[in-house]
């Protein structure tokens, strides 16, 4: 219920008071972040944690990390990521801020050409950081060499001024009335702006102090390598995002009766009706299935890692499409999934109270930041294509596409189900997914065969290749939410829901795109309809246990911020005692009847000053 | 950016304005509805005007009109609707609160006996409201005859004041910053409020002097009437608020260019990538059938009204059953379509001045008010199976219906799509759309036949009951835009354009539900591929008028609210230009800079004062 800037004034005090407990409690950099992230909302040190100081670990020399780290890491300067601009996100090749080498002044000249190349979106840019890395083209001796990172002061640091030749302030408004209106997403331009030559980010390229640039022999594989982590620490948040909402829904689906009363009995729980389950349930199961992909990612992140410092990249590419996709998918799903919840809560979901509509105002940018889902799943495609297009030619898929190795058996096998619960066995839901994925990919690729020019047909038929590349993440989902449950898992009956989880998981999936399933001839119009029948049975039986299935995301009232989703159900209660902590109820005549609602009343309106 | 008190104040002073203006300018009723409607935000004469007023006509008797309409038509007094209580929405049979005649004096006794019967989320009702209309359950001498309404004083006319027994206050804040958050939706308790027995609203009941319940002999019916205008006029908004998120997604994706940049040369327009148009176009055409559709409507409503006055009740339950299925179908189309337009116009979409976030934020409500759209759909699903089961009876289906009266047909006939092309005739579409609903329908109704109990069946069978009422929603939006092609429609090449996205309208919906087009058998795999050939080709022509399509809306800048729409396509400026009146950018070093950021700077944190 802030104004913009009270808000933004209490979330400085949030950050300094979170800031002062790490210190006196001496915590560790994971200890600390994790005490910002329970701070629970988007602040400038967000950026300047994991986007400014990775950047230069990432991207600058040793030098640079001894000169810039320790007072990054004391918060003597304070930083963000100045990549994206007024006219470019998520083209970066062709963002327009120019860093031109001066040989005479061994300096290089940060400037902003056009309006477009105005910086725009960093967060804590608008207002707060001191310091930034900024991404813009490098031109030495009138040669343009792409885009590079460099390190700008922005701010004095004795009174927060901007520096000469800096224009810089806050970009406005975004949606909701809290989310990210916390955040000073910035705005920046430069005026000639000069900076040392040894601030540009030197690992991967250098200039010399002639102006000649030098590319090292870094291997620039290893950015992917942050890509991957960065992606999967996104896909664990969707999954944490996604089960708050449900554990809101769930609960509240539970204290909510409508209807169905009989001989002046109670109502009955929405939660029972198959209306219901049928929207909530596989969002319940979602949410599992995400934080199992999630668990899965950080192994291959390891494992990537591993790799990377043997010199191995041959895994590099699958493990790069697969985040890709997968940061794709779980976040698109778990954006309308909020919404979703919210729309299972009824009217009263439309009250902030319910935390639903901050919840969906703050998630939803994970959509477009760390990449455009859309753009990341076209990758997804082309990787696919691809891969195959090597079928041929000996090359064995690797990871997550492995399953195309078995093209032969995959484009002849047919599903076996005869009776609803054939659909339990995992096997048999495996085969039917990578069937699908499979053969929409081969039908992309004969159809893609047809065009003359291969970059006309793949824009072409680009909707057809989406659809691909997600029937290709669901399966990866599948499969690992399958692998998981062959591992021991501890607590009693435990394993068992789980199962019933996955198992609602991958058949709502197959009823959703049925039409991807049977026109692929994976399964039979009939098996559709058993596999819907089972979907039902497994609804009946995710029921009992779905309030402990929420429980056991462990959230605290505190944390879930939500009246609908409190643990003890006392919903109406609570309601009711939010509801008078509204400032307008803070006298019970409105400020403004005098001047606008009496004159009305009183017949008046035609003199009252207005 | 503005407080909760400062927006609601700002409200009201723009209703007392708009006020004045229709005295000055002695509108009409139905010039003063545009003029409200323009202010574009939700406020509590839209109550008074929409809901108050209408429910003492349609329920109260003429000497009720004669006593309340004069006063609140000056506004005399300001009245809400108060009906929804914390407990109970869409289930208005299970409302709590009480009207107690006591005979001793001639008046009832309204009262709150629980917490969840307190009144709930009525607009107008927080903070402005001298009267309601509030409905409760009506008990005459230890009988309770069910909900009725009551005209109950809220406020004294003098100071504003509640009366004693009645506490009301506002339900606290919405989603959106904005929103709904100009309104004061509001919550009531009564402690045995007494009124006079001539304030229920008597119309179609009365309770006699001594306290007899008497119905009288106006047809119950007579408020479907009503219902289906509310309904008509709700599909009418619908298609409004479609059309001006696809004119700024639009709009903006023929100015955004990312990627494609060859030899330098300017980069794609984003409307040109198939992924975009595959998105959007389906958005334009759904746009432009719901209006047609509303049009439809209007028609429908003319015609039922007459019905009515003529005693004919024949054709009401079909029109009440297509005007809840209508409003249910449009409204969540239009729902989720808002949120997509915003996705199309990426990053910057995120941003309040795109338009985006409020114009979704203050229509999702739609999809909640006037009936929860997933109950309505039930009620569609319901009447579909009491058709179907009336089919051998020999009773003709009519209206929307009136395509179940072919059932063998339907049951039997083929497509004969062959090639792509032959997607173009409305009579292949049309026909598919026919067989892929009625199939749907009669597949439920055999499931239904299975079940014992038929409440059973229906209750365990809700899910697919939905598919198939959306199945026949989607029908008849098919087929009454087919219709109106049938028209003459003024404008070279208008109907050619129209024609185009009917049939653009028609194939994404047959690529989205393939499933149901392909398990009924209504159509070939090989045909739905046929049909998303055809698809593609239609974009294209799409594509070179997509511009015009939504100009010819004809809003206006100042209407439309969002900087990425703007008619001339200024975008990068108006964006800039907008930043710099967000009031964090008031001043160069940010409100709280140095209590909260220099201690951190200067690392004087642990001795700060936070």
């Amino acid at each position: 219920m802030l104004s913009r800037k009270d808000l933004f004034k209490d979330t400085l005090r949030k950050a300094a008071h979170a800031w002062k407990r790490i210190i006196e409690l001496r915590l560790s950099e994971e200890e600390a972040h994790m005490l910002r992230s329970y701070v629970d909302q988007p602040a400038f040190t967000d950026l300047h944690w994991g986007m400014f100081i990775p950047a230069i670990k990432g991207q600058g020399t040793e030098e640079q990390h001894e000169k810039w780290l320790p007072m990054a890491y004391k918060m003597q300067i304070i930083g963000c990521y100045a990549q994206t601009e007024l006219g470019h996100g998520s083209n970066v090749q062709g963002l327009e801020t120019t860093a031109t080498f001066d040989p005479q002044t061994d300096e290089f000249v940060i400037h902003s050409p056009t309006l477009t190349s105005s910086k725009w979106w960093p967060g804590g840019l608008g207002k707060v950081s001191t310091h930034a890395v900024v991404y813009a083209r490098l031109i030495t001796g009138g040669q343009d060499h792409g885009v590079h990172g460099f390190i700008v002061q922005l701010r004095s640091l004795d009174d927060h001024s901007p520096l000469p030749g800096i224009t810089v302030g806050d970009i406005g408004m975004k949606f909701g009335s809290g989310a990210y209106n916390s955040m000073d997403n910035g705005l920046l331009r430069f005026d000639h702006v000069r900076i040392p030559r040894n601030q540009m980010l030197m690992r991967v390229s250098q200039v010399s102090r002639e102006g000649k640039f030098v590319q090292s022999d870094v291997p620039r594989q290893l950015v992917y390598g942050t890509m991957v982590y960065v992606r999967q620490t996104i896909v664990s948040d969707a999954s944490c995002a996604l089960a708050r909402a449900v554990c809101i829904a769930t609960r509240y689906s539970a204290v909510r009766r409508q209807f169905g009363s009989q001989n002046g009995g109670p109502e009955t729980q929405v939660i029972d009706y198959k209306t219901q389950q049928s929207r909530l349930f596989p969002l319940l199961a979602s949410a599992y299935a995400f934080r199992f992909v999630g668990e899965w990612l950080k192994w291959l992140y390891a494992d990537v890692t591993q790799r990377l410092q043997a010199n191995d990249f041959s895994t590099l590419p699958e493990a790069h499409a697969c985040t890709a996709g997968l940061k794709s998918m779980t976040t698109s799903v778990t954006a309308d999934a909020i919404e979703e919840c919210r729309k299972l809560c009824g009217g009263h979901g439309y009250l902030s109270n319910s935390g639903l509509p901050e919840l969906f105002a703050v998630y939803i940018p994970t959509c477009t930041y760390e990449g455009d889902n859309v753009v990341l799943l076209l990758q997804v495609a082309r990787f696919l294509m691809k891969t195959v297009s090597q079928l041929g030619s000996g090359k064995k898929p690797v990871g997550t596409t492995a399953y195309m190795g078995r093209a032969e058996h995959l484009m002849q096998c047919r599903c076996e189900v005869e009776r609803a619960e054939d659909w339990l066995k995992p096997s048999v839901i495996l085969e039917a997914f990578e069937a699908r994925a499979f053969r929409m990919s081969i039908a992309c690729a004969k159809n893609l065969s047809k065009f003359s020019n291969p970059e006309d047909g793949f824009s072409e038929l680009s909707p057809d290749l989406l659809e691909a590349a997600i029937a290709h993440c669901q399966l990866i989902v599948v499969s690992k939410y399958i692998e998981k449950l062959q591992q021991d898992i501890p607590g009693k009956g435990v394993k068992r829901q789980l199962k019933i989880l996955c198992n609602v998981y991958a058949l709502h999936l197959l009823h959703k795109h049925l039409g991807d399933f049977v026109t692929t001839s994976c399964i039979t119009p009939k098996q559709g309809a058993l596999a819907n029948e089972q979907l039902r049975l497994l609804y009946s039986q995710v029921r009992p246990n779905a309030i402990t299935l929420v429980d056991a995301f462990n959230y605290t009232d505190h944390y879930l911020g939500s009246v609908l989703g409190c643990y003890n159900g006392n919903v109406y209660q609570r309601l009711y005692e939010e509801a008078w902590k509204d400032p307008l109820n803070d006298t019970v005549v409105p400020d403004g009847y005098l001047e606008y609602v009496w004159p009305i009343l009183k017949q008046h309106i035609r003199t009252a000053r207005l």
